[in-house]
């Protein structure tokens, strides 16, 4: 079992990997300070250009699926719409890049919201393609 | 001589303050992670709503004047540039409360650039006039 500190790292050198690959495409990106534990709504991401802005709720997982609480899902939309900016979840599975998945496409659960590797491969964009969007 | 570390306790308060004041406002803003050390041009905090977006380099000072970094208005009005947003300078002198400033108002240094109180007052922003430019 890895531990929540080892989880958290890995998370935070994830999202700077995502930062890196929006200012190689001249996009400008920003994490999120606390995004876990704010008062406030708050994406891990903020990236944009002059045309677009983007919120990005980003996870890493080990798992075959990835599962999301409701609250999450309906931060990230409630940033998304007060920004003024496109709500996207990204997710990096083991051994596959960063997929892109519109919230609406992931699956209702019981306690939330869940999407796995196949439907995130057949309904996400990669990076590139979220950057042509 | 205030240390290094309640220095900047109290300036991640303000910025604390400063996000309280655009929610209530409905605007959304999130502050970066790591605005101080990250390797891109990043700003102290986002905020916006559908209409605008606005980029703060924020600093809290018990002096009657504040001194900035060349390299630290360049990289705020680099992100601004990429992001597509307003570059906005908020200070919070003693017994004030926070002024926006445009960078073009800040007067230019040898080192860099510095504003004191007095056009500060003159020339920058209350909060609510910020929302209403």
């Amino acid at each position: 079992m890895i531990s929540h500190g080892a989880r958290k790292r890995k998370g935070s050198i994830a999202e700077r990997d995502l930062i890196h690959k929006f200012w190689e495409a001249d996009w400008a990106a920003a994490r999120v300070a606390g995004s876990g534990s704010a008062q406030y709504p708050q994406p891990d991401i903020l990236a944009g250009n002059n045309i677009r802005k983007v919120v990005i709720e980003a996870k890493v997982t080990a798992d075959k699926a990835k599962y999301f609480l409701k609250q999450e899902i309906e931060d990230l939309k409630e940033f998304a719409v007060l920004f003024g900016a496109e709500p996207w979840v990204a997710i990096k599975f083991n051994k596959h890049d960063w997929l892109f998945i519109n919230p609406e496409d992931l699956k209702e659960t019981d306690k939330g919201y869940s999407i796995n590797t196949e439907t995130a491969e057949r309904r996400g964009l990669g990076f590139d393609e979220l950057l042509r969007d």
